[in-house]
């Protein structure tokens, strides 16, 4: 036991390693878990990349991303059924059950939101089954408000767990990233609900940094660095009876113009200061725990 | 009648316009309302700004802003009361029964967010039967929730009334402004609930520019410029059975750098075609917009 057996690292926030790379940093830094991004699995192919996952150790606790479904022709709905069904292939064969879904923005040009969302609904019912079968769960995320337009037209945990509330919660779940949700009036409820509905498939931190960054995406932080209450939002979700892992996901320019390992450390003081305390279950003795070791 | 009859001018648009000129310009645009700020009306002292927005026979629909409630210190809760107090007496005197609401974000390194809502709930409580005594209601603004630290921590229409709940409708009501609610999927319910409970004080219009400003106060941008659907947020907004002014109120460098009374004809042209048409009743029924998934 240690206090890093629940992070995972997100490779999206090691950016400039490539598969191999992020895989050798992780194991460097005793780390026991990765989430993955496809463009890196892409670039070494699905079955050499799986396999080095497997020789690494490291489980892989989700596969980022399937999504962009709100297309509003024929041909953009097509295509997005072709590339998702392809990225729960690709999660089961990388062995994570949880592929993170960021389900797109509006169509150039079109400011319809109630129909964008109505066609995210459709496609979600036409990928559950497809999901289910191959013992994937389409994670949903909801993104920021300031990304409805152009990133994700789910903005809310609520609104998530609506959209998933018709299909099995082996099939549909959602994802609580603190960055896009902390704001959210109603996230202790739509924690609760979460877990409640057996949903609640995965938990990413990283902060919410002021000011917002030009390239408004990269805005996120090291836990500490914003505004985030990481302590409170920890606790909401272990009550929710969350106890899996939990991915460290940064986009940020400066974090990936610096050295991976250097920013493997940053990640593990932050977690064990500011996130770890925050997920043990208030029955244990925090005494009994080891002491965090240094990294 | 005129398509422009309730237009209102927040003079926050027109920002290089001091009072006198901003009112001699809606003036001569034929305009009946305009939205006053209060930095404006102190620059000429209260009983003057009075007077000439008399003679101007022009209505003021709002006064911007009272707020700023979540110091956490004694000495910051007097003087926001002490501050709001004020500003009632101003809306008072200057014929406005509507004191615009921005109730501010987290103290300097606080990060505690329930708390801060709790002491914005606990300060309007305190201003509420004060507001009521002086014929003048506390309007409270959600703010789009990339603000929710730094400017406000009311952060969707339902969370703020929620907040104006435990008081009368004539004391405390809710505004909603296109730029900061148009992402929210539970939009029409709470426009609707708005509606019922008597509490839709005012209804203020800009568009959400893209890509987000480099001072994200500034992104908002003339109706039409980015990507809100002005005539379904109307169309909910008459439903509700809002039938006062509409207030412009934009926030921009470019537009602020514009002659007043070329600002004034593009904001014509905008609202005849985007806005007007989505604000006469009887519009389509809004249920049958709302998603399959709303709760």
């Amino acid at each position: 036991m240690s206090v890093y057996d629940r992070l995972s690292l997100n490779t999206a926030t090691t950016k400039r390693l490539n598969l191999a790379e992020a895989l050798a940093a992780a194991s460097r830094a005793d780390l026991g878990h990765v989430g993955l991004w496809r463009d890196r699995v892409a670039e070494v192919g699905l079955e050499a990349a799986s396999t080095m996952v497997r020789n690494s150790g490291l489980t892989v606790t989700s596969l980022c991303r399937g999504g962009f479904l709100t297309a509003a022709d024929d041909a953009g709905r097509h295509a997005a059924l072709v590339d998702n069904r392809a990225a729960i292939e690709e999660a089961a064969t990388l062995g994570t059950g949880e592929l993170i879904m960021v389900v797109g923005g509006l169509p150039d040009g079109d400011r319809d939101l109630v129909a964008a969302r109505q066609r995210v609904a459709d496609r979600i019912g036409e990928l559950a089954p497809f999901a289910l079968d191959h013992g994937v769960r389409l994670v949903l995320e909801p993104l920021h408000p300031m990304y409805a337009a152009d990133r994700a037209v789910i903005s809310t945990l609520g609104q998530a767990l609506d959209l998933a509330a018709p299909h099995p919660a082996a099939a549909v779940g959602v994802v609580v990233d603190t960055f896009h949700v902390w704001w959210d009036p109603q996230l202790p409820e739509q924690i609760a609900r979460a877990g409640r509905e057996g949903r609640l498939a995965s938990y990413q931190v990283c902060d919410f940094n002021l000011p917002i960054a030009a390239d408004a995406l990269l805005s996120r932080g090291y836990m500490g660095d914003g505004v985030v209450d990481f302590g409170t939002i920890g606790r909401w979700v272990t009550a929710a009876g969350y106890t899996g892992p939990v991915e460290v996901e940064i986009f940020n320019q400066e974090i990936w113009d610096t050295d991976g390992d250097e920013v493997i450390a940053t990640v593990k003081e932050r977690w064990a200061r500011l996130v770890e305390p925050s997920l043990r279950s208030p029955g244990p003795d925090p005494a009994d725990r080891q002491p965090a070791t240094a990294s």
